[in-house]
C-alpha cells in the first residue's frame, strides 16, 4: 500500500475556486447538522530562541463526507533568512469509512484556497447582492485567495481597492499584478474590474461595500466613523486572543455570524467587541451554515452592518484536500 | 516542494533491525536526558457500531537527533470481513531545526520493527548475558519481531519456544515457519536455533531464561510459581489500562523497569501489580533509559527476576521512520 502525495505544483492544477468554494460550503452546512468532529488541538513552542512553533488540528466531517485527519502546522520565523519557507503545513486525509488513507497534501495552498472561500461565502451570504465594490484589508500572502473567491461569487463587483496600511508600495504592487495573477493563478478574466491601491484609508472603507480583513494586527486598523451603512465585513485575520482589525464599535448593532462560535468567542474578531460590550453573546446570530441553509435569516436589512468571522475549522483543509486527491 | 513517502515494501528494503534497535536505545538514552517530548494524545471513536478507532501520537526528540512528528493509527475491525487490514497507521516526520518534513512512511512495520527492538533492548539490559532459551508468549504480528531483535542482541540463544495457548495449531505454524522467516524477512540466518511450539507452557515458562510476551491478554496467563529464579520478562502486550499477561504475584520482590514510568503506571504491566501491591512505588528500578546509560543498575544478583514493561513511545515510531528516510 501506498499513499498519494500532492505538492504545490500539482495542487494548483488539481484545485478551482469554484469547486473548493462549494466544498467549503459543504461543511459550514454539515456543522448546523452537528457532523464536524474537532478534536483537541496539539501545541508546541520549540526552545530555539526564534519564537519556533507548530500545531496539529484534526478532526473529521461525518455523514456523506465521511472523512477524518489532521493538518501539521509548522511555523519557523528563523527560516526566512535561509531562505526557506517560514510556515510549512501537511495535511492528511482517511477515509472514515475504512481508515485507509486517502493521501498527503502540502498545507499551505489549501490553507489559502479555503480561507479565500470563506470570506467570499460569508460575503455572499451576508453582503447586499448589489455590492460593487471590495476592498481588501491586507496584500500578504491570503489577499489573492479572497479576491478570487469573491469575484467568482460577485461577478458584478466593478472594483477591487487594496489597503496596506503598514506597505503603502506593497499595495501597489498587488494592485498592479492583480488582473494578471488572477488570469494566471486563477485562470479567471477579470480584465474589466478596477483593481487599485488605497492611499486613503477612511475615504476606501466609506466606498467599500464589502470589506476583507487579512492581516495579523493586534489593534483595530478601521474606524466605526469611515464605515457606510450597509457594509458587510469578512474578518479573516483574527484567529488568536487580542488580534482584532476592525473598531468594536462596529459590532455595535451589527449581524454577526461565525464559522465556529464557540472558537470566535474565545480567538476570534468578535472576543474583543465581546468582552467590551458592543456586542453581547445573545445579540450574535449565529453560525454561517445557519444562514447557508437557511435556518436563520443572514441581513435583515439594506442598511445592516454585516459580520462574518472566520477562525477556521480544520475540516475545511480536509475537504479541500480531499477535492485534490479526488480530482 | 514534495514529500518522500515509504510503503512497507520499501520500508522492508532500508531498515535492518540492528539499525533499529540503535535507534530505540538512542531514545531510550535521550528520555533519561529529558530530550524526548510527549504531546497528549488525540482519541476517537467512531460511531459505526464496530468498535472503530483512532488515535494520533504525537511528540518529538530534542538533542542531536532533533525531529518531531505524529502517528496517525486508525483501528477498524470491520475491515476484516473485507479482506483490507484492520490496523492502518502512517507517521510523518519533520526536521525540528526548521519545520520541513523529512517524509511519511507506512506505520504498521515500523511498529512491528521498533516494538521488537524495545522488547529485545530490555533483554540485553536486564536477562542474565548467559541466556539460552527464549520464549515468545503470543504468536500474532508481533512475534517475529521480537525474536529477530532478540536473536540479534543474543548471538548465543539455543533455543527459541512460541506458546499460543488460545490457538496451539497457530504456535505450531509458527514455529516451523520461523527459521525460514528469520532469513526471508530478516536476512538471519540461524537454522542452528531450535525452535518450538510450546505444549506445555508451565514447563516452558520454567526452562525460558527470556520471556517476551506479546498478547493482547486481560488476565494473567503466565503463573508466578512456574518462573524459575533469575528469569528475565519483556513486557510488551499491556498497553492500556485492565491489560495484563503475567501473574502479579511475579512482580514480588523483581527488579522493576519501565520505558516510560508515568505511562507504564497508568497502562503498563505494572498498573495491576501496583494496584493490589505485589510491588510498591518505591520499589520500582526506573526507566529502561538510565540501565543503558549506566546511570542505575539494572539486575542485581543471578536469582532475581527482572522485568521491563514497554508501553511505548511516539519517539520510536519518528526515529525508526527517520532511518528508513534517510537510508
Amino acid at each position: 500500500m501506498n499513499v498519494k502525495v500532492l505538492g504545490t505544483e500539482e495542487l494548483k492544477e488539481r484545485l478551482n475556486i469554484g469547486e473548493v468554494i462549494e466544498g467549503v460550503k459543504a461543511v459550514y452546512e454539515a456543522k448546523t447538522k452537528g457532523e464536524i468532529i474537532v478534536w483537541p488541538l496539539v501545541y508546541h513552542e520549540f526552545e530555539d530562541g526564534k519564537g519556533s512553533n507548530m500545531d496539529i488540528r484534526s478532526g473529521g466531517i461525518k455523514g456523506d463526507i465521511n472523512i477524518h485527519g489532521m493538518k501539521m502546522f509548522n511555523e519557523f520565523p528563523g527560516n526566512h533568512e535561509l531562505g526557506i519557507p517560514s510556515h510549512i503545513a501537511w495535511i492528511m486525509v482517511f477515509d472514515s469509512t475504512n481508515g485507509m488513507p486517502i493521501g498527503v497534501v502540502d498545507g499551505a495552498y489549501v490553507t489559502g484556497m479555503r480561507t479565500g472561500s470563506a470570506g467570499a461565502i460569508g460575503a455572499k451570504a451576508l453582503a447586499r447582492p448589489e455590492s460593487e465594490t471590495l476592498m481588501l484589508l491586507g496584500a500578504g500572502q491570503q489577499a489573492m485567495f479572497q479576491i478570487a473567491a469573491t469575484l467568482t461569487l460577485f461577478p458584478g463587483l466593478k472594483k477591487v481597492l487594496i489597503a496596506d496600511p503598514v506597505n503603502q508600495p506593497n499595495a501597489e504592487r498587488f494592485a498592479d499584478n492583480c488582473c494578471s495573477r488572477l488570469y494566471n493563478e486563477f485562470k479567471m478574466d477579470r480584465s474589466e474590474v478596477i483593481f487599485e491601491a488605497v492611499t486613503d484609508l477612511a475615504q476606501a472603507v466609506g466606498e467599500a461595500d464589502i470589506i476583507i480583513t487579512v492581516t495579523p494586527s493586534r489593534s483595530p486598523v478601521i474606524k466605526a466613523e469611515w464605515v457606510k451603512p450597509g457594509t458587510h465585513f469578512s474578518c479573516i485575520g483574527s484567529d488568536m486572543e487580542g488580534k482584532e482589525e476592525i473598531d468594536p464599535e462596529i459590532f455595535r448593532g451589527a449581524r454577526v455570524f461565525g464559522d465556529d462560535l464557540d472558537q470566535c468567542k474565545r480567538v476570534g474578531e468578535m472576543e474583543i467587541p465581546l468582552k467590551v460590550g458592543t456586542i453581547t453573546e445573545a445579540e450574535l446570530g449565529g453560525e454561517i451554515g445557519q444562514v447557508l441553509t437557511g435556518e436563520v435569516q443572514g441581513r435583515t436589512s439594506e442598511d445592516q452592518i454585516t459580520i462574518f468571522d472566520a477562525t477556521g475549522i480544520s475540516a475545511l483543509d480536509l475537504i479541500t484536500a480531499k477535492i485534490a486527491l479526488e480530482a
